[in-house]
């Protein structure tokens, strides 16, 4: 079974907003067996909806479209959708008292004609009901082809695919299975990773296809099986990934497909009864927030203190106003005291700390636009316990700041993997 | 002038990663005048790629490419080109002598077959140089279609467009004039702002297209104006803008595209010459980190206490330990302590505190799953100086978090904007 999703909305097409609808549905289509043919953001107009529609026909099983719902003139799709199919909007009575009560029960207005809108559908659609929004989804079906027009806003799409979509489809149509298993390497680039399991990947069977995934200081290798014995699949998956931890073991640090660093550095550290705290100054806070947006994480994260302004440095993480006077506030001996501050006062085994000039303009340092000092403080005595780097990371700030990110987990890898 | 953006590459279309690349893109080339038709994504393989190109070929100007082109054997973009342009592969000397010194010099190791490959360009092809990373990009015309294909990895992508697609676009092709006008507006929802403007949106030229970005709390509204005389277009924009002025003043906050609510309250702040500090547990940092994500944060953020172990809220923030046995750390009255101890402790005019069960597990307090207690300590006397409101945002967790900063960030605004 193949899909198509189409995201209706000039706001993508301007580059404005990025589109995360279209991952979520695809990934909601891959896990039940569908073959997604291609992702598409056309502009909100008749015209260009029509031709999509007219080119998709008989192309793909299923056409999932999303946005252009709303009750404003620039929303066209569901008059669109009427011309299409030859057909008329008629009110759908039980989204009308949805609807209403949402508007004057729970935002406490005197519904309008434009809300009451909302509750029109085309009369050849079959509603699927959006118990969070105002907007109803809805199939449409021509010839070999199924249409399902979807509101843009993420959750109410969501929900509608969770509740609406994904069920009817497990219900009325058959499908393969599709395996995907991710392995996660670090510390090598993707030539080298390639060169070393260049044989393994040679003797995959056919049906396992092999894809790389790079990003700085780390590739995810996936491997996806597609066929109608699942069984057989899941034998091949296991039995390609045994062989391929036997080539690079020494590099393999994870198996979840949506295993981030984080997710990787809460397991090691809940595995070790470790916890840890970070005392962020160019970070701003955003090891904190990564670290928390892992579920489970109190048992390891205790906290954070965002040492932005200079004197928190000092009056909070007790770093000796002499050495930032000295040294200035980036710098490895503020980044070291920063650290062993925040281990101290948060008592912790491991402590990160983060200082550097993210941009655009200096701060309160003379240090290079970039430089970024990055220490660790471990649980060992002195003088392991305790270890810095510096860096450079360049422009633009943003950049600064994720790269410091990336680094500081590296780092922070690479110690507790030596516990084990 | 018309372009598509593809983007080759099945982890996109299993929902594996979000595309932001084509973001990017269609921003850098709206910005100088291109009309972006449609952005696609399509698989890594040699006949969707080809079928995708036949489409494209002489339906828009300009074809911007990207992945494919690492050196692995997932990556069949080069060899495809080649065949739809019925060319061969050539060794480009630049880039050769780019990638071997990239991988002896930087990397420190031995260049392999495999790195010399990336060297390899369809001989019909214009090499856009990529000074950093080693694939290069290439132009390519084909009766009246521009083919340009870049690289996936995005800093590499965004260096190619901004130094090699953008300013020969400008220098080769004459295009329109395209103005964007966002107005941000706070605490009214799509359809009532709608019916507010009607008369006024009514009354818009042919010219300028007006769209609504909702989004919760908050609705953008955008204007695009598109035509050949700059001055015309501005001055009509400028002109609507005073006159929707008129009409929603009361609701409008600000004018920049960009324009988060993070950076909003930066200006008021700053304006106002008043600091700030957080004290975050279900937020983890979240808060902090958005705003010092701006640049000059540090004028008026002072820093943060991630109190997110119930001992950190206790013994740095001096929560009364009694008022945690007795309320639990999920309270009004731990939320309200959280933000006066943060602002006594940091020396800030406000502080906000954030306080509640994210899930998905309860945590060290009985409060019902998605309950959150936001409180802003302001620099009034008593009972001024603190405002605390409950909610419960139910889940998932992300949702929870993403709320949770949206209403601080709203608490503060209507906050600071009684001083004006």
């Amino acid at each position: 079974m193949k899909a198509t999703v189409v995201t209706i909305g000039d706001e993508i097409l301007i580059g404005q907003i990025i589109d995360t609808n279209s991952a979520f549905i695809a990934k909601s289509l891959d896990k039940i067996g569908i073959d997604i043919h291609e992702v598409i953001s056309i502009s909100d107009s008749r015209e260009h909806i029509l031709e999509t529609l007219k080119r998709l026909q008989n192309q793909v099983d299923l056409v999932i479209l999303t946005g252009g719902l709303g009750p404003t003139k620039d929303d066209v799709t569901k008059k669109t959708l009427c011309e299409y199919f030859e057909d008329q909007l008629i009110v759908d009575e039980k989204v009308l008292a949805h609807v209403t009560e949402l508007i004057e029960g729970f935002y406490k207005r005197p519904i309008s004609q434009m809300n009451k809108d909302q509750a029109l559908v085309p009369s050849k659609a079959e509603v699927l009901f959006n118990k969070v929004g105002t907007a109803p989804g809805m199939w449409l079906k021509k010839e070999n082809t199924v249409f399902v027009s979807l509101p843009g806003v993420p959750y109410e799409m969501q929900h509608l695919i969770e509740n609406g979509v994904v069920p009817k489809v497990i219900e009325e149509y058959k499908r393969p299975f599709i395996i995907h298993k991710t392995i996660l390497t670090y510390g090598q680039g993707e030539s080298l990773v390639a060169e070393r399991i260049e044989n393994w990947e040679n003797n995959l069977p056919e049906f396992i296809k092999l894809a790389y995934l790079p990003s700085p200081g780390r590739v995810r290798l996936r491997m996806s099986a597609r066929g109608t014995n699942e069984q057989l699949l899941q034998k091949a998956i296991e039995e390609n990934t045994d062989s391929l931890s036997k080539i690079i073991g020494d590099i393999i640090v994870g198996y979840d497909e949506n295993e981030t660093l984080e997710v990787i550095l809460g397991r090691l550290l809940t595995k070790n009864k470790m916890t840890i705290s970070t005392a962020e100054s160019c970070t701003g806070g955003k090891i904190a927030q990564l670290m928390t947006s892992i579920p489970g994480s109190s048992s390891y994260f205790k906290g954070s203190i965002v040492s932005y302004a200079t004197e928190v440095k000092a009056e909070v993480l007790k770093v000796p106003q002499a050495l930032i006077d000295t040294y200035s506030v980036v710098s490895r001996e503020v980044a070291i005291e920063m650290a062993l501050g925040v281990q101290k006062l948060l008592k912790t085994d491991y402590a990160i700390a983060t200082t550097g000039n993210a941009g655009p303009e200096k701060g309160d340092s003379p240090a290079e636009l970039g430089t970024v000092f990055i220490a660790l403080a471990t649980p060992y005595p002195a003088p392991d316990n305790i270890i810095c780097e510096e860096f450079n990371f360049g422009q633009p700030r943003e950049k600064v700041i994720d790269r410091t990110v990336n680094k500081a987990f590296g780092m922070l890898q690479n110690e507790i993997l030596k516990i084990r």
